[in-house]
């Protein structure tokens, strides 16, 4: 097997799930892990007892995604699973045995952002996630409940709650177990010392004492209490009772050795200078009239649709192009159409359908914030940073403007717009919006940036506001970015990835950003120790029988 | 050269500094930094430019130490450098590129503690740090001038900050510098991230349009601005003016093959189970009748001491016996007594001296938290963890305490006391105090406790108020304790720092947690990734004129 010659696609639908199964019983759904033991993405091992590799979790995360489009109609979601004594065994550790770091590292930034979507579909989205632990949960079968509103965990004897990663493996819960366990849960942090030490776990009455669940039951009153838990929860949704759900209909999708192209976003990929270029292409129609016409377009409506490939690409270019260190972002469409979508969010905001896709929008530009490629922006002539699409602009390392016109080139001066969407939807995982993280030290250009909402900037003005990194003339532009990408290509791609790390998120820390942050890189340490990945580590030998051999000197 | 097999010693005093020069001329003090080249710590590299190894930090964390001790009079200091051109060229290239890892590590968390003694200093000591950049200051020069209240740098063409760690050694500024740059002088982020990619660094107008500094003075004005605003920061001191400094004798120290001696702490080294037992003793008398004998007693005074010791006695287990992976903490003494210093220091809380005292103390906790080794503490009959002692407990990863009375044993049983003191004033680097942040989840618990001062409290009391981690009898409490060492032993001593980094601080972030949790994870990993240490890494190649050689992938 090999983990990075394996292209990964993203997309996926019911109709071709091998490991979970969806069953809609409205106002309720249940999403039972029922993972196919010989279906793992890349061959080589098994996975056991609900055991996960990133096939499994792809399917969760469409899974996810299609609960809150399609089904309005579902206000809690129970998950559970269809295996016998075993609830999820977490990441398939021959799968991490054998995975290259690099893998290792997005798989688990992919799968802390899918739990990070179950926590915001219940805290924004109406849809709130219960936890049936109808079996063990180890590993990150616990950080998968972990991410779920409330735990009732199964009381048969057996059933317990583990984090056996730091006894059995040498490495970290890598899916914010530690940090839910201290941080979300609460867990007094000698006890949560001991959860994590105790290879098999703690159940019963302690393991509620503890609060690492919220109730433990009797097997004969599982069920009913588990639907009674759900019904209680969907009782405090503010879901719509009578609307549709939007079809998350395929994405058009072509991929050629080079370029990436969907309806509204092309990607050109240079891998002579490692860059890509993200050309996201402005609406072609003003927005919906209304809320329903939104419905009606469902996901042909623009915002809805470029957030979907936005996505697909990020995701793309993370697993499946690894050496594409910068990723350039441009525009090109017509600002006041961009603008009008803005418009419409803003006014439909209360729209369930409406509030979903800006809730994924701010999903997508976390997803983005999260990327560890270098993000740079040129906006050019003819670009459309406006609204919505310039809050792309504020997620960028940098962000070069082009003061003027090229010379013979017909396209309108490049501006930039702000609107109210700068400023509120789109928080960042420190809490913040672009704009506040950005004017952290300077508050009262944040204060004027607002008195700028709908103005076209140009780049100058766009420079004085402080939105830009820089404005240059079209003498200086082409000689200047190559430079720069010239420059940025120089480093080392492992100190830009932790530089980026901590300059993109001053301020405030969550427990998003403590997990991506903290946890995350202490598990990378870890995981390139040979205590863990060497030949006598304990995730190489892990099933062998052998005991694995420790440098016990601390660092 | 081996960085693991010389033995560290961190005392120190000004006579036989070969690094840095102290000059007093109350209310100012002048700390220049004058780095003798060949004078290094582990020899084999020359500190060329006023660049530093451990050696010269020990010099650096005495002085600042004595300045707060010794020097009263002294309301704010001026950082400065003896050389010509360069203020200080930061850590030492060489010796980084020859370190091993876990030097590397320490080093860098020592340097940060040093840094953040010097912010400790500005906010409550009043002894205000004042930065004359009077030369470039690049890497970890940069870093320790951010760690002062005030940046001048002289505009004299040529000097600049300066953080060229990425573009010249593909590892991170190590000493807080991302952070500082963005969350303490809120530089945007984008500046911030061409800063980071501008090896020659940034100067003139731009450094303080940028907040890179506070101010840029010509060369001709810069020693009386510098003057100036020092005196100006003076003025703001509450230091008392008539106060006689207390002086810092040498610590009475003996270390022998297995045991470290101190007259108020004794060290048993495990070799073979690789462990250490650290007995506090309890202190022989009451406390000071007064804030003037306190003074009287100056170095002498038990809690002063003690800090010195239990400080002394951390940095060298961090650097000198990085194979003892557990410590445990013990006490031996009269905890009436230990509740006569704590209510002293309570009552006198105002008198500069004290509260130097209790700022240590503070810091010393601290630098027990960010300690890479497991901690227990084990609660036996004649221990004294009461009131500021008792807080070490609170920074424990475990503790256990004896229920009852051993066999035979005569001394009485053990109890642990709260007081005002395990309430407020000794805050770790969260922000929050231990049992605020013990108690995150049960605030209740915490209400309750503050009923509990002054009680004595036995092993189920303790237990019940959820202040140790359980309590034993005297019949298992042999074999428990024999097995959880061992169990603790069987793990991945990696696994184990990266677990306790996480389970240690939940709640709020701060700029310090953020250092130490965040930033020096990504080091960490950094520190070990061939582009920069491996045989065509940067810091390998650093100064050989060989190009590094880069694995463009990014992970």
């Amino acid at each position: 097997m090999s983990t990075t010659t394996k292209t990964l696609d993203f997309q996926t639908d019911p109709t071709r799930y091998r490991h979970w199964k969806l069953e809609v019983r409205p106002p309720i759904a249940e999403l039972k892990m029922d993972v196919r033991e010989n279906a793992g993405v890349f061959g080589g091992y098994e996975l056991k007892l609900n055991s996960y590799d990133i096939g499994v979790d792809i399917e969760l995360n469409d899974a996810i995604q299609r609960l809150r489009f399609e089904h309005p109609e579902v206000r809690a979601v129970i998950l559970s699973s269809a295996k016998g004594n075993m609830f999820c065994a977490g990441a398939n550790i021959r799968m991490l045995g054998v995975a290259g770091h690099g893998h290792k590292v997005n798989f688990c930034k992919f799968t802390n952002e899918t739990r990070n979507s179950i926590e915001d579909a219940s805290e924004f989205s109406g849809q709130r996630y219960l936890c049936a632990i109808n079996g063990t949960a180890a590993g990150g079968g616990y950080e998968l409940a972990l991410a779920t509103d409330y735990l009732i965990l199964i009381d048969d004897g057996n059933a317990a709650v583990a984090l056996p990663e730091v006894p059995l493996l040498a490495v970290l819960p890598g899916t914010g177990g530690l940090t839910r366990v201290v941080d979300k849960r609460k867990v007094r942090r000698d006890r949560a010392d001991i959860f994590c030490a105790v290879e098999e776990g703690i159940k019963g009455k302690r393991a509620v004492e503890w609060r690492l669940v919220d109730e433990v039951v009797p097997s004969s009153r599982f069920k009913p209490r588990v639907e009674e838990k759900a019904l209680e929860l969907a009782a405090l949704s503010d879901r719509p009772v009578d609307a549709k759900g939007i079809s998350l209909t395929p994405l058009q999708r072509t991929i050629t050795a080079d370029e990436i192209h969907y309806p509204h976003l092309e990607i050109r990929i240079n891998r002579t200078e490692q860059h890509a270029v993200l050309n996201i292409q402005g609406p072609a129609d003003a927005a919906p009239a209304s809320a329903k016409d939104a419905e009606a377009q469902g996901a042909n409506w623009y915002v809805l649709a470029l957030a979907r490939e936005l996505d697909d690409a990020i995701l793309h270019l993370r697993f499946n192009e690894p050496a594409i260190g910068t990723l350039i972002f441009k525009s090109s469409g017509d600002s006041s159409l961009a603008m009008s979508h803005d418009h419409f969010m803003n006014s439909a905001a209360d729209d369930w359908f409406v509030r979903e896709t800006r809730l994924y929008w701010k999903r997508v530009l976390k997803r983005l914030d999260l990327t560890s490629r270098t993000l740079f922006a040129l906006i050019e002539p003819g670009s459309c940073f406006a609204g919505f699409l310039a809050e792309v602009l504020f997620a960028m390392d940098r962000s070069y403007m082009l003061a003027g016109n090229f010379q013979d080139d017909p396209r309108p001066e490049a501006t930039l717009i702000l609107s109210a969407g700068n400023f509120g939807p789109y928080p960042m995982s420190n809490g913040l919006t672009r704009l506040q993280t950005r004017f952290l030290g300077e508050p009262e250009t944040l204060v004027k940036a607002a008195t700028l909402i709908d103005q076209p900037l140009n780049a100058e003005q766009a420079d004085a506001a402080g939105l830009i990194t820089a404005a240059l003339d079209d003498i200086d532009w082409e000689d200047e970015i190559r430079l720069l990408l010239e420059e940025r290509r120089s480093f080392s791609p492992d100190a830009c990835t932790g530089m980026e790390a901590n300059l993109r998120f001053p301020g405030p820390e969550t427990l998003e950003t403590k997990i991506f942050g903290r946890l995350t890189a202490w598990q990378n340490w870890i995981f390139q120790r040979p205590n863990a990945v060497g030949e006598k580590g304990a995730l190489k030998l892990y099933g062998t029988g052998q005991q694995p051999v420790y440098d016990r000197e601390r660092v």
